[in-house]
């Protein structure tokens, strides 16, 4: 909507908050009640975003401990909006004063300011990947919703920089979140280089969402595909979105490219491949829903840039602190949580579809 | 919105009408008043989608003729709704009895008949490509609104298959839309060995936006890049979508990604370089805007596909009748409407911004 | 939404279409899959609006003949957009130079200047009450809809001037749409005088919507009644609206106005009186929604009145043409659509209520 | 929008909050940056909502100090949301388990239950007339927004019970918040002699809104006149809304009720009269906005009521605790808030309206 601090049009969430400012949050109205929700549910999440965890990720220092200030009572959501704080700890006393009068390249200070003509600058306002929080926590909830359907998204990191995963390993548990042991040797080893550097990288996550009913998603605007790169494409460092065979489709041929119909052996209709990535016209067809998107590498790098100050004066550029190398690992869960946010506002709305 | 036929904010266009009902067409609710506009600003755009005006598209005979119900007086819009209509002409009286009953390949009629239980199967209905007739009339609407404010979208085909443009002709002009004439003949070549085999192919179409000023776009959710993807990937065959340096900013790395700003030599601002495509943040920069998106080869395939029917037996299925064997050059003019109408809901959404 | 041509979140209708411009219509996106529809349908409730019909509207000469362009296959709406056109047919070729210059009392032209800086002034353009015929088409098909739940609203003029109903006689049938032949022949009397005069009358319409079941509309900014308040003030010439007992509650105390909850003998909940108009906290609360509102006289009076170009000079204006002396009476199917449009959004809207 | 906690298209204000949860707040997104605001702008506002300031208000203590949360950097709005957070503070450990399993007359714990099969009982939960506060504190900022351009909504009581104001005061004070003393000590007295019965009374609220422009509503469903009956029939005891003239235009006729165009001595036009309440055809034609509402008397009595339970069985039911006789002299503030909402998004939406 309008002011673009909300997504979803039946499951609605709305997002506040500056990196820096007091606190960060969520309101989620047009959640359905009766769904058992609690603070916990939220933090296997929120840990997964949550800076400080890795030799990869800022060591900002938050503890991302969600209240729940409304919409649930006796464990249970009530069908009211359910509002999640999020106070920011770790609001470090430094000086903000170069990047308030300095525009880092790749980041959004020079648009906010062209924009709005102001901005808090202090750790990228409300551009900081820090906003991504509230995503998370509202995602929690979707997710919560979505189980009572049997629908999951799951994402994981599919390449870093060249390193790209060659095979998925479901055990495979690391702080890159990419499911291969050897790609994430190498990928690994990648990025200290980088980072020795003052450098960062960018990479691919890909999503599966299970469990999707066919008939999800509205045939024009509002295809499920189109939600879905809206969603995905909202999230801060992301620069491209891909479904099913995505890009590739280009050098492919309606023979190859369609996928057959076939009976699934219990009277359904199912089919023999998934070139589609689950989705057909804009309606999920119940198989797999598969897509991928971009991220570009970290803008904020500690090796010196030229840039210029808001009057246009040419200015040379060391950023400190603390910033992530490669922000696909920490963007693995709020892809997911985009995911599932779209999911659950399909899956509501399609209930108006027939009589 | 809900049911997904409108898109926009402020700007807000619906479509409505199926491939052979009696029409198709738009309301455009939130169009400045003022603007010069007659049906003559809707034909050259058109007649770019019209079928029937080479070898590579559908013989399908439509006149495509926009009437123009509301909302213009004496020549100049006045801020009531626009309302354009499309009369269908060319509603053959063939027999669809085949893909009544049978589901194509790659289309949507599967999942229309899951998500609303009856689907208008006359030559996909509401899933037609034919649907994109209401938006190009709305896009050129836009178009005539962006004049105002210099901003101009250009779309061209970059590759077909296999075959790519190597430079940038602004005077080639062909029935491929590609601007490089060497290319066109090579994708001709490989159209002409596809078409024979009853086979057909997808590509990647590529449009820039100039003259857009810096600050459209909204910082979280409503991410102008956001918006430019859910607009696009709402094109029927559209499988990926990248802004800028797109899916290849995953081997870059941040010192290579950054654009630097610079002093522009009039006072203001600039980048020496556009790698994010026109969009920091979400909002624009004041660069042109690029992106590209992957369309999928056609669906509609005259050689032998297995499938099934609506009861799930399987079925070999031939599909008769006109259907473009690529079908990018005609989505060129509709991704520019798209753009068009995406930038036009951003620039009056702006006017919000400040005091 | 943003430029205010479209009501509703999950059954939307957009209208369009200017007094004398080409036509009028409307597009209903979410109207559910499967309702039986035709233009029969329609045409019982466009005849009770269509002018012509009495001494007291307008001889303006309008068939008001629907078509339905999109949205229904083999008789069955098929959950696609449903566009509706009424071409114009009576364009009368008179002069409007004296309207194009001078400001109406009581009218939209000035508001309209300021607001777009350009009018369609034939008729009123936007603002004439012929826009309604686009509602009252709509209304139609919400009352379709609503048919399968056994909603139905009932609307009939309640009082014209200082007359009003005193008892309600179902099978009473006058042009007035007033049931009680007592008070319709003396608010005929009273509209003769005025008629002569060529003065106006205004008057109040009531409506009851039976077969609500309780649970339809939002907690807090969405309420069943802020939604039906909205829907009905947006009504041309409608100055007010009151839920229940209105505005008489005001003089009552808690003991009396507090409807007891009583068991119905059924096992379920129901009230013994019905103050509260159906509706409790923004929710139906499944007794009758029973509203009224009132409607102004007439603003075009054919007596001369005092006012100024746009230039701002005085000017004495004499309206010729075809007026309705009271606007009550055609508006009565316009109030009832209103309440099914309303209705029709609150209960598929409601279908997101619960797990 | 969907799920109902949302009001406004550019100025959009999200509430959420339960009587005796850990908080109520509200997100504003879509306020302009550069307007001077801090918690010391919103508690002269807050504070007029406040309860226990006198005998007609109940004693339930609470401080309604709000906590700006984001959206506000070096004392500026930025342009991005503005959360504001209320905590609650007096949330008595009383036994709710009367009201857990009761329903209270005229109140909206049946249809919570009907609705959502669950709610939250304690002090009403969400539909408490606490929510209000969340309003409050959003009307602030908008009014904040709108002295910029001079406008002022100024809500005062008008009648309670049978008592009416007669005159008006600016200078009167009391805790009414009625502007004329002989009526204020009428309805004092009314008021006690209810109070000693353990019952309640109604009244009727009236504001003006000064210093509007001319050109704001829009044409159709948005007219200014439905959006300010949306906003003012959602406040909970609200019944009735009426503009100008309101009910009595009915008894009026056209050559009264018109408002004659005059020049205003300064080259511009104005109205001699101002029967229409300040809008025509739904658009603001500058002159002052003045309208109605009905508020009913306070649902919870301390007299002994029947009811039945959530299983129906007939109760007799005696509230306890805190409670007005009379909800107008609160609910003035909330009017004012609305008031402030409306024109605040109707402001900034017709920034749209001209090239």
């Amino acid at each position: 909507m309008a002011a673009g601090s909300t997504f979803g049009k039946n499951f609605r969430v709305t997002t506040f908050g500056e990196s820096h400012g007091p606190a960060l949050g969520c309101v989620i109205d047009g959640c359905p009640a009766g769904i058992l929700l609690s603070v916990e549910d939220l933090l296997p999440y929120m840990d997964r975003r949550k800076p400080g965890q890795s030799k990869f990720t800022t060591a900002r220092n938050e503890d991302d401990a969600p209240e729940i200030l409304s919409g649930v009572f006796d464990g249970k959501t009530t069908g009211t909006p359910i509002a999640i704080l999020i106070r920011n700890k770790d609001q470090r006393s430094k000086d903000y004063s170069d990047i308030a009068e300095v525009y880092r390249p790749g980041h959004a200070d020079y648009t906010f300011d062209r924009k709005f003509g102001i901005r808090d600058y202090r750790g990228g306002g409300r551009s900081s990947g820090r906003e991504t929080a509230a995503r998370v926590a509202a995602g929690a909830v979707a997710a919560r919703f979505l189980e009572h359907y049997g629908i999951r998204a799951h994402a994981y990191t599919k390449s870093i920089g060249p390193v790209s995963m060659n095979s998925f390993d479901p055990d495979e548990a690391n702080d890159l979140y990419l499911p291969d042991h050897k790609a994430y040797l190498d990928a690994s080893a990648y990025l200290e280089k980088l980072i020795s550097g003052g450098n960062s990288a960018g990479g691919v996550i890909e999503c599966i969402i299970s469990g999707v009913p066919a008939g999800l998603g509205d045939p024009v605007f509002d295809k499920l595909s189109a939600s879905l790169a809206h969603a995905v494409m909202s999230i801060g460092a992301v620069k491209g979105f891909e479904l099913g065979d995505g890009f590739s489709v280009c050098n492919s041929t309606g023979t190859e490219n369609n996928d057959p119909f076939i009976p699934d052996g219990n009277g359904n209709i199912t089919k023999s491949s998934n070139h589609a990535g689950g989705i057909l016209g804009g309606i999920s067809d119940g198989s797999d829903i598969i897509f991928r998107c971009a991220v570009k590498p970290t803008a904020s790098i500690s090796c010196p840039q030229q840039t210029t100050d808001r009057n246009g004066n040419t200015k040379e550029l060391r950023i400190k602190g603390r910033h992530d190398p490669v922000i696909v690992p920490r963007a693995v869960v709020v892809v997911e949580a985009m995911a599932n946010l779209t999911i659950a506002d399909a899956l509501i709305t399609s209930r108006g579809d027939r009589l």
